[in-house]
């Protein structure tokens, strides 16, 4: 447990470098929303800012599960490289567009910016994918693994994060078709997480 | 004392995220605190700044005491899971809204911003507390203790920040009503500290 | 040398959390810098941003000194407390207002702005002086010293940078009597500290 | 390995802190862009946005690959001191200039404005270069080297980044002249290395 985190000097500085361009884009979520020029009474502040808060408590969630997830892909990592510090950076990059997003949500709630945002979601989830395929099965950056379960963690970074997102917004314009498809999606991915065995469960990758 | 800090490395990782978190929240208090447009000797410069800066402080000392009781809290664990890290990023996220609250306050300071700023700080103190009774009673994360004090400590994170807050702020426009009632709860947190046994001093949790 | 860096995960935290606000602040100097509406050729962008390049370069050194000192005097600690993180907090309050003071000094260069701005770097001086002087006396958290040497970096803490500071700016303006006075507090700072015994370089304190 | 990341604790804490600075530069590249106020359509909205988004990619990758080229000269040290905090700091502040260069190149994408790109992008290298210069050669700071291949790194250092990100920019415009000179300077650099007898390649010096 120890030597994932003293072994390699490369490996610690980077989790501490990506740590912290997580922690100023979630932070910095907050930092573009400013109070109403006039308003009265709080229920009529809140109403203003209704917008801006979604938009604010969606993104600090998109950040939030994502350094979840960087956490449990780097746990399983023994060493780090300058193809993966290039990998990395393309998912910091994306991430630090999230604030971006995040405006673009609240200022216009339209069908245009729903799918930008999907968008931006979807390909972190790609670019985490590839972090964790190329550590895994190209650069041999990662702690002993059984194949079946990396292949699955695999589709679970790269895929899950948009079609979720994705569905999440169409269930809540279209409830009638994105609800069954969404239970559809959760199901199935249970399923094949047992299928291929032992579920990778955070507290065992942790 | 050292296992505290290497024996998880999930642990360590949530740490100094969340430190990174509280020090931009932090830092960012300041950067929308821009000096007036016109103004004639320094202490004129101050009389025009004087709300900006008192809910800079204000603010400042919020985040600050959040940041050592969270220092408090992290030092009695052991351990790190998912559902902590959802805990701690509710924590996070009413941090990061702080900047904005203040705001709030100094370019408005009627009761409604109170109640607002108020129910923020009253927010993040029961969301410390959920993660310390997470941690101590359900997650089993925590270093051992004894159970008077731990539920002593869950009990004055959850309840005195948001109390306090609020009893200074009616000590400030009502004193006659605030300052029996501040003494008061002092008195009574101090004295079922005692009668708990031992005070869970910063010195022992450190 | 190790135990320092491990033996209180308190102290750890403290400097890490620290380290993270002397980092924004120092970046955030820059972000509210914009280039100017109208320019042509480089030597106009240059002459239109002077004061602002300026009062950049100069905040970045303040910043940048005052976290050399901050390491310093963390290094000669062994422990902390919850007072030494509110003193700590002190510092780290008013160096998160220096990019405050450099957009007052840019826009504004006037005798009053530069007041305020050798009062913050005093008053930072001054919180570390007393970080020092508490941990060292009061607190007893510093690693085994010499009382004079102590004494020295004590008064060198609180004094200096306000002094230097200041004379600096006179120096700026009134040269004939600016310098000799500049010349006069380097020659008598550095015989006291020899005068001490052994002065305190930084390589000794690292 | 290890005794390098827990041997000095001054280098160590500079090593986070630069990382923190790193870290805040590269997110707050994108805290500037703003989405357009009119639009309809995602790709008039990527079309509108196209001179942001590209200087951000831009930037984003200098900042990238200076973080990258920070981490491998600081794996080469085995301490540090004064001299080589103030030399670290001229890269930082460099560094932090570097979204209000990319602010100049999306609002302007003047040949004036490519120069000051450019002017920023050599500065940031050469200060590189004086960090490893002055390790290697004058502060005895780092880990035992060979003399060549630190000769080799230190131009590497210093005058490949303006050389390359200049090219570039005249490749752009100018392709009939750019790309000859861009590829006689690769495969320039790639013999040198080749001669210098062992190539200092990533994986080696992390």
């Amino acid at each position: 447990m120890s030597d994932k985190e003293t072994g390699d000097p490369h490996l610690h500085r980077l989790v501490l470098f990506s740590d912290a361009v997580f922690a100023i884009a979630i932070t910095l979520l907050a930092i573009e929303i400013h109070p109403p020029e006039h308003w009265s009474g709080i229920s009529e502040l809140f109403y203003l800012m209704r917008f801006k808060l979604q938009a604010f408590a969606v993104s600090f969630a998109v950040i939030g599960i994502y350094w979840m997830t960087h956490r449990r892909v780097f746990a399983r990592l023994k060493a780090a490289n300058g193809v993966l510090d290039v990998l990395n950076f393309m998912v910091l990059g994306l991430v630090s567009l999230t604030p971006l997003c995040a405006e673009l949500l609240w200022e216009r709630g339209s069908l245009d910016v729903v799918i930008v945002y999907v968008g931006l979601v979807s390909a972190i989830g790609a670019a985490m994918g590839a972090v964790w395929g190329y550590a895994a099965f190209i650069g041999k950056l990662a702690l002993p693994f059984r194949t079946g379960e990396a292949l699955f963690l695999l589709v679970r970074l790269a895929v899950s994060p948009g079609l979720f997102c994705g569905l999440t917004m169409v269930t809540l314009v279209k409830p009638a078709i994105g609800a069954p498809l969404l239970a559809l999606a959760l199901i199935g991915l249970s399923l094949l997480g047992r299928w291929v065995g032992r579920s990778p469960a955070p507290t065992a990758a942790a």
